[in-house]
Order: C-alpha cells, then structure tokens, then sequence
C-alpha cells in the first residue's frame, strides 16, 4: 500500500483481502467478485461483493490522476481523495445518517472504501421517472444545516476554522468550478461549451446580458474569496443517493471553504431543473402539474427546514447574537442561494457538463423548450435575488415564469 | 543566529556587526550606538546608529513572544514576525518608494532590519499638531490600489491566490482584532474596556442599539470570512511615517486575506478620529474649520486617488470585466469602507486600545465632547453605509454631524 497504482477488477478484489477495516463486512477467505462501475468524469469506482451473499458489498472509490471523461492530457490532482476522505468523516461525524459509511482510507492509494448504498439509486434518475422522497427535505435540510454551520465561524472557535480553512484548500477543484460554471458557459465559442443548436438565439440573448454577466461576476467573486464553511462543493442532485426513506451524500471532492448558498443553491437549481425537464418527460397535464408542485414544495421544505435547523443550532451554540442579525443572515443566505441555483441551472445548458433530466428529452425541440424555460427561469433568481426575502417569494417568482410556447 | 534570544542594547550593536546585508550601511569595524525605542505594544525596536554619522542609522524590529504591554502573562505568536517580513517584502515589491526598506529577515530570531525613516513621524502626531501632508492622499491611495488589487483574484490566477491565502494566515493576530474591535467594546463592563465616565450614558445608548449590533455582526463575519487580497489589517495613522513629501507605511503584522475595506476603513476612520479631535486640540474656530476642511478633503481625495488607481489597474489587468461590475464592485468596497471606518472609530474610544488624538486632550470634558462626536458619525457611517454610492456622499454624512453641545 506504499505507492499509488490504479487498481483493476482483480487488484481491487486483492487490495480488500488484505484491508483489515473491509474484514468486518467481507471475509479474505470468501470467493468475491468485482464490477468497475465508474460512470463520473473523475474516478474509478469498484464494487466488491461476497459471491454467496452479494447483497454484502463494499465500494473502492480511487482517484486517477487525470479527469477520466478526457484522459491523461487533463491531469488532475489526486490530492482531491484526501480532501474527499476529510470531507466524509467531517460529514459522517455531524450526520451518520446521511453519508455513506467510510471503513478506510488509503493516502497513498487515494482510495476510499466505504459503504455501498444498496438500494439507494441516484436522486436525479428517480426525479425523471416522478418517484418522490418523502424524506428528502428534512434529510437535506438537516445535512445542509449541520454542515454549513459547525463548520462556520458561527460555530468553531476563530483558530480551529482558519485551520481548516488551510487544510480544505482544494485548489485545482476550485480552479474547475470557477471555470465551468462561472466562465466558459458565458463566453461564446470557448471550445469546452455545448448547448443545442436550437437555442442558439436565446444563448446568444443570455450572453449579452450586461447585468447578468455583472452579477455572475460577484457571484464568481463570492466563490473565490467567500470562506463561510466547508461547503460540499458540488452539491447537485447526482451527488444525492436516495429511497424513499433514506438519503445519503456522496461525492465531496470539490469540498472547501466557500460560500454557503453554493450548496444550497446547487440543491434548489437541480430540483427546478428537473422541473422544467417535465415539460417533456410528463406529457399529460394534471400529472406533470402534480409533480412540478411535489418539486417546487420541495425546494419550499428544503429551505425551510435548513433555515429551522440552522437557527436551532445557532441559538443553542450562541445564545448572544441578535434577532436582527440571524434574521439579516439568512435573507442574505437566501439571496446568494438564488444566484447560486440560477448560475447552476445556467451551466448545466450552456457548459460542458449538462444533466440527464434534460439530455435524455430525446426530440431536440422539446429539449429547447425546457432549456429556455430553464434559462427564463434562472435569470430573474439571479438578476432579482435582492429582493427576495422569503422561500415563498423564490418559488412564486420560478413558478411565475412561463413555458415558451 | 539559530535559536531565539530577545536582544538588548549591547547585543543589537553585535547583531548588526554580524550582519552582512546591513553592512551596506554601518560597517562592522565602526563605533555605533543603540537605543531600544519601542513604545508600540508587542515588540522591541532599536534604533542602531554610527557614532560619527548619526544619520546612517538601521532599525531592528524583533517580535517578543508576548503583549510588551501586558507582560508574559499574555502570550504572543512570534509567527507575527514571519507575517511582517513576507508582507513587507510584497509591499516593497510594489510600492518600494511607499515602505521601509528591509536589508535582512531573521526567522529564527524573530527579527527584520530594515530602513531607519528618518526624518518621518508617525502621523497620528503630525495630524494633532495640524501639519497638512500634501502627498499624503496620492501615496496612501496608490499603496491602497497596489496592494489590494495585485493581491486579490482580480490579479492573482486562482491556484497561487489560494496558496498566498494559506501562507498569510494569521490566527492569533486575527483573533486580537476580532476580540478588541469587533466583541469587547460592545460589551458593557468587559474587563479590557475602557472609556472616558462622562460618556457612559452615550456608551451605554450605542450598547444598547440592536440595529448597530446587527451591522457589527455583518462587519465581523465579513472580517473573519472574506478573503479578498492581503490586507495590511492594522492600517491607522500609528502605522504611518510621513514627512511633507514622503509617506510610509509600516508594521505589517496583522497582514492576512481579508476585506478590502478593513484598510481603506482604518486610514478613512483614522482621518476622522483626527477631526473630532480638534474640537478639543483647536479652539480658534477658523483655523479649525479649516483643519477639518483638510481633513475631509484628505478622505475624498484618499479615496478618489485609490479608486482611480485600482480602476486603472484592474482594467490593464483585464479587460474584459463589464465595467458594470467594476462599478458595482467599488460601489460595495465604499459601504464596505464606511463600515469598518465606523467600527475602527467606536473601538478607539469604548476599547482597550485608544489613540493619542483623543486621549492628549487634557480636559475630560472636552475629550467626551470629541469622543461623543467620534461615536456620533460613526453610528450613521456603520448604519446607511448600504445608501452611499459615492465618497462625497460619505464625506457629506460624516459633515453633516454636528458637534455636541
């Protein structure tokens, strides 16, 4: 275990024999099998399974020193399965419910063996087909309070937070958000974009939107100078493994100290993409009316039970801090979580990486739709952020938009 | 030179004789001089001259392991000398003309050696006894706009910005001002506090007011969480030298990535600590108005010069910023700036640590007259900070304060 190497189905299976912590799910003497399941941009992914029993099983999670979607010209750091590993335990140390369970991690190897979530699938794939996660809002309300908050200055002493500061800079991670959401979807031509030729005009229109390139600027500033708390990163609904009882995050390798609306608007952003995506995906009306209000209730109960959850903890670790300034917090905390969900939606068109609610809308006219109404959308969040007070008054001002005809 | 001992007198003259960089000026084999002169509250400072030519003469700054002012009792990082020494260098780097020069750090030691400023005084004395510094503002202005662009993100590329981040990290020296400047004054009878007793009533109405509260939260989390450019962080009109033509500004040790405005703010709030002071220290009122029509212009010109020069900078950085949010951007710093300005002021009279401005004001009840004038434009500077758009704004609020009975 003294040096890095990439491991394959066998090396994998041979590499959990000998990890003593993997003993305790997956015996060395017992026949295993391995499946390499890695469909990310980043990271090989093993699951290992007793033959006898396969629904007992363990994920290898390695990092390559490059992004895999590109190969070996684009080498990235694998200084990011450290962070990811700090990140987990931080996670499963303030919410042991909603993260898979770590049983080792491998510096060296930049692996990390955790829990396989079995039968938990990936939140936006359940959002397409319409399930619903009764579950989900208090799920991510809770993890996003708990660690937004104790790892903020609202909560660690002044030392131990500038610490952490140090230890979270992630810096090639960081440099990868701020171009792909905050820099390229807005520069037309830059060879990393994509977007369906059928909205070429209405791209064209956003990019020449003089106040929204002004507010993707502070939003952009407030990504690169705005430490607030170990924020997850990359918070969208691939990122969610979810029943309808249960739901676990995963995947915090772009985790550093950032502002705090990033992730929360990565959740609301992904929830009111799936929305617009249903104006394909759900032909029949009442049924696609009923589920775009199962979604927008749901950003509603995300927020409000974050915000809940947020105050309680900040009252019980800070009995001293004005009303006046937690209420001033969290209508800002809201305002930057708009601007956030906006530029999330945004890139998931205009960028490199888009999302399966919209690129699995096969008729391409169909997907323009929903793309537009997902841009008409994102520009009043971002462009009217300010005036937003509530939760009540971000949804209303999303619903008040209207489908392109 | 490899282990730490504080110098004394006689050692300081032996340091230096040992010292190759400083023989550029005092040669080993000549008779020299020393006096310590250090009347600051955390380090020794002697002042090493040749005996033939007094003028040829070196400064030692050496960090003490505590508070000089308190005593062992209050342990200091020496880690302060290393934040110096690397900010000075960055200083020096850009505004050589605006800083002393540094011929040698001594990391074990503790200690730099650096230009004697002769024959600059610190600026706070100059300002009470009405000198006018007409190079002032063009100096401090270029200093604000060299520094706090290049070493921003609006300059730096992302990775080496992050790097600079985690190298000025400054948890004790961090921790000092959260507690002196932005927690213990707010708090009636905390043991470090101290103020003038004719001024309890108008302490205790400030301690009182929720909204102020509220805006000194914002003010501290933005201190604690904002890491925009390497900030001097303790930037008043004792960390200034000046001559008629010359300024420098020294004793960086509280440098580390934070807001912008804390800067701008300390050299703003400083200027105007100077104004209410000459309620007391200039009776005739011509000559007084016509001080503080000095000192006003100063704040405007200060900022005027600053925002000419970080405009310049940014748009030969880059160009393709919309200009919107160069606005913007300087429009938020100028809030920013009436913020901390205000929060500087209230320390210096409600905290543990004063200035000689008010406090050589020989009468008690014309020091609470200027005090209370200090607190009285610093309460609507921190509270509509968000209406102003443009300095002569900030300078028309603070004018338009009058004097107290």
């Amino acid at each position: 275990m003294n040096s890095y190497r990439p491991l394959n189905e066998q090396t994998a299976i041979d590499y959990l024999r000998a990890c003593e912590p993997a003993h305790a799910l997956l015996r060395p003497d017992e026949p295993l099998t391995c499946r390499e399941v890695g469909d990310g941009n980043l990271n090989l992914i093993f699951i290992v399974s007793s033959e006898a029993e396969p629904a007992r099983s363990l994920v290898i999670k390695q990092a390559l020193p490059y992004v895999r979607l590109i190969g070996e010209s684009w080498p990235l750091t694998q200084d990011r399965a450290r962070i990811e590993a700090q990140a987990l335990a931080i996670h499963e140390r303030l919410c042991p419910e909603l993260v898979p369970h770590s049983y080792h991690y491998d510096a060296p190897m930049c692996l990390t063996v955790m829990e396989n979530l079995l039968p938990a699938i990936i939140m936006r794939k359940g959002l397409i087909r319409r399930t619903r996660y009764p579950r989900f809002s208090a799920h991510i309300g809770e993890f996003l309070a708990q660690t937004l908050f104790s790892t903020s200055d609202l909560f660690l002493d002044s030392a131990t937070k500038k610490d952490e500061v140090a230890r979270f800079i992630n810096k090639e991670l960081c440099k990868l958000t701020e171009d792909v959401i905050f820099t390229q979807p807005y520069i037309a031509g830059h060879p990393m974009n994509k977007h369906n030729p059928l909205i070429d005009a209405r791209a064209a229109q956003l990019r020449a939107d003089r106040v929204l390139l002004r507010e993707l600027r502070w939003l952009k500033w407030a990504f690169m100078t705005r430490a607030e708390a170990l924020i997850h990163g990359d918070l969208h609904t691939g990122s969610i493994m979810v029943t309808e009882t249960s739901t676990k995050i995963i995947d915090p390798e772009f985790a550093y100290y950032g502002p705090m609306g990033f992730d929360v608007g990565a959740v609301i952003g992904n929830l009111l993409l799936s929305y617009c995506s249903h104006l394909a995906h759900t032909p029949d009306p009442t049924e696609r009316a009923e589920y775009q209000g199962y979604l927008t209730a749901t950003v509603a109960e995300v927020w409000n039970t974050f915000e809940r959850r947020f105050l309680e903890l900040w009252r019980a670790a800070d009995a001293e801090a004005p009303e006046e300034f937690r209420q001033a917090f969290l209508r800002g905390l809201l305002q930057d979580t708009a601007g956030f969900a906006a530029a999330k939606m945004i890139r998931r068109i205009l960028g490199v990486a888009h999302v399966e609610d919209l690129e699995s809308i096969a008729d391409p006219a169909e997907r323009a739709r929903a793309e537009i109404w997902a841009l008409d959308i994102a520009t009043p969040l971002m462009l009217r952020r300010g005036e937003l007070s509530m939760i009540d008054e971000l949804v209303a001002l999303a619903r008040s938009v209207p489908a392109p005809a």
